[in-house]
């Protein structure tokens, strides 16, 4: 089997930044991306106003470099573009990512068919384009970004997305919970390379573990489903539509000239191909940090500490309605608690519902523990603590951390809850954000799935755990 | 007609803490709430151990104080209740606080019959209890409080919420987000004093605008929901039911000894009844910004801006599903923008996507400004930004402000949706939180709701525009 042409193309050697400007400008914050993540190979900026930019020799167009250029990015205006895709063909180049706009998506029949003559310059010529219309690629391991602030951390989850913006909000959102990326690429309006172009290369990416996509339209239905299943019969794929409704179809064609389809239609072929769908972006997040950090989980008996009286009763309710089964406590376990010399043997219950504790007998952590040694329990969740009464945001990390016990709850599968108690308003609250912080960092390393809310982390529980039943029944 | 038992009760000239501590322990930080929310009647600890407390005379009993008590905290064991409410009797306590628990909740028949021992005795002796097994009062405006970290700006939300954590979280997360309190009463398993007397109270108390619940179970159904009907047709009221499930009625039962009943018929009733129900804490929080900032708004057609690509697409199925009218532009509106020499004026549609603008002539608050003078848009929601490349972190909070001309627009209902793109991990982080945090208190001002997901904005919006169109047809 020949190598995917995404894995040449992704590698270049060297790139090209074709309207980079010293004085910002999307141009330059390509560039800037290029060195802030340190790409190893030739950087060349090309702008006939500039002789340097950022430190770099600048060359008037494409033909004036002297080496070979592998990669292409394009800020130009559209009009400039068939020109600039002349000289890349005189050199050599094997992939242009056309960030340059106003293509199809204005509606306007001069820019539909310049977008089409376009493609076929460059299929005669050769080489393959990513967009027009996007922000292309992030590959942390190669020193490729978008933007200058995506991390530099690279991970095992890909993105494949139709929007630029949604893509630098998705890895934003999911790497400050441990979500690090192999390679995401917005994609735009995918005239050349598409949406199955990038799944089928991201299901045979050794690199990556879970595929995310963000799809308004996809170009070609059938060939998209078969990828689909293809790529979840060896991992997970999360997926989310955009354009569900009738405004949002008439958004998808302004943004991406994407015809959004109906969404029943959708949502079926997504299930049967054996993928994930998210209803919201926040909870294709949740979904990816679930899917990142947890194996299968068998059963749906989940054990829930930490909540302290109504948050108890409410932690109950999420769970249920997302499908988890909150069993009551077995009768041995409720033997170890009397035989441990717990007070509140016959009254603690699960959730386990710590505040009105007569002694230190029992506590969160050993709660919890308990939970996870027990057969009965498939999965855990913990609530934690995200406010503190003053005074207390003095606690370290460690002492925080040793409330729950994670050390010693290693045999299921564990998900926390922390909120952000605090607005930021005062010194106290900036304590705690800190705190909060480093707790955060103390869950990723020990690969824990964290989550705003207990409905939320049911919720991903609840799709993981369908997803790999469905997949047994397979 | 005479006023609400509640009313003198609130207002009590001297509040006893019976098991105040200067180590700390629950007593102690009652007394440290009062004092710190600076009550300004006489305050008396109460504990043999000590002489003095907090620098206040502490007293062995209730007996031993030498002025009248109004008022009194109870954080003494169970079994010590019936001495002290008999000291209380004496001298001429007009009510009680029972911070005390380990009551019916406990499922066990001696505490079942204590608890009933009490009741009676309270009502021979005329004493009016709060709880027990519950935080009790805050009220801001008299300087009462059971936390010491409540805010100290007083509203015109009241909250009654059987459970005292809950009472605690939505008092902070509502208040960080501008919604502050009237009176914020925790009853637990409300043996005297219950659930349908705090909403008698607060539905005709003049410091209380909205009315937020909490609830596990009601102890006299038909004369709550009698209570809601009533309490409804003076204003807006905002419940959520604790123990929705078969797990979290169980929890419920050993949370506040409540049946938690059958959640079909609850919702029917509270829906019959006028009231708007909260499906999580959340919601409730964010259903009560909506009540707390906004006017009636009487149609669904929302216009949107602000939002880049995709988010743009996303917030449109966000709104359309929340049940939001997302109207395409309209005509005028267009020739408007042609007018103006915009040259986007064909291709800008609703949701207003800005990110590919030729040239400066509209800005997103140009935008908004066009729509809160266009009549055929009910209300308006603005996406602001919660992220920002590096050196913008910079921006000063009014130049933030000014990108979205909320001073202009002021014809129509707005919301806001600021996320919160920052963990908090780096210095630019925090700078941007800091800015945030900045943005919130000037949206707070402005009397603008503001939501963490375009989804939260758009239900909110909608159940409030539901609440008010049902209230037009009554």
């Amino acid at each position: 089997m020949s190598p995917h042409p995404l894995e040449e193309i992704l590698h270049p050697q060297s790139i090209a930044v074709v309207g980079a400007s010293g004085s910002g400008g999307r141009g330059g914050n390509f560039l800037a991306s290029l060195l802030e993540l340190g790409f190893k190979g030739k950087i060349y900026p090309v702008n006939p106003k500039y002789s340097e930019i950022a430190g770099l020799k600048a060359y008037p167009g494409v033909r004036e470099i002297p080496g070979s250029i592998d990669y292409v990015i394009s800020t130009v205006p559209a009009r400039e573009v068939p020109n600039m895709l002349e000289e890349c063909s005189q050199k050599g180049v094997k992939a242009v990512h056309l960030y340059t706009a106003r293509f199809s998506e204005t509606g306007r029949q001069e820019a539909i068919e310049l977008e089409q003559e376009i493609l076929k310059q460059a299929r005669k010529v050769g080489i393959r384009l990513i967009g027009p219309n996007c922000m292309g690629v992030y590959y942390p391991r190669q020193g490729i970004s978008f933007r200058e602030d995506l991390p530099k951390e690279s991970g095992t989850a890909a993105l494949a997305s139709q929007s630029g913006n949604v893509a630098g909000d998705i890895c934003h959102s999911a790497s400050s919970r441990g979500v690090y990326f192999s390679k995401a690429i917005s994609y735009g309006n995918a005239i050349d390379l598409n949406e199955s172009d990038y799944l089928d290369y991201f299901a045979q990416d050794p690199e990556t573990k879970i595929i995310l996509m963000y799809v308004e339209g996809v170009k070609d239905g059938p060939r998209f489903f078969r990828s689909l299943r293809q790529a979840t019969s060896v991992k997970p794929v999360i997926v989310i539509k955009g354009g569900q409704g009738e405004s949002g179809a008439r958004a998808t064609a302004s943004h991406t000239a994407s015809l959004a389809g109906s969404m029943r239609i959708w949502e079926t072929a997504v299930a049967q191909a054996g993928a994930v769908s998210a209803g919201t972006l926040e909870e294709l997040v949740d979904l990816a940090v679930a899917f990142y950090f947890l194996s299968p989980i068998r059963g749906r008996r989940v054990g829930v500490a930490g909540g302290a009286g109504g948050a108890s009763v409410l932690a109950a309710d999420r769970c249920e309605e997302a499908g988890l089964d909150v069993i009551p406590l077995p009768t041995e376990f409720r033997e170890e608690l009397k035989n441990k010399g717990v007070p509140i043997w016959d009254w603690i219950s699960n959730p386990a519902d710590m505040s009105i504790r007569e002694d230190d007998s029992l506590s969160i952590g050993d709660m919890l523990q308990m939970m996870d040694r027990n057969q009965n329990f498939d999965l855990l969740i913990a609530i934690m603590r995200g406010h503190f009464h003053r005074g207390q945001q003095e606690t370290s990390v460690e002492t925080y951390l040793d409330e729950y016990k994670l050390k010693e709850c290693n045999q299921k599968p564990f998900l926390a809850v922390m909120t952000d108690g605090s607005a930021g308003s005062t010194d106290e609250d900036n304590q705690t954000q800190k705190l909060m912080y480093q707790v955060k960092r103390k869950l990723i390393e020990a690969s824990i799935p964290f989550y705003p809310t207990i409905g939320r982390a049911a919720s991903a529980a609840a799709k993981l755990i369908d997803y790999y039943q469905k997949k047994v029944q397979q």
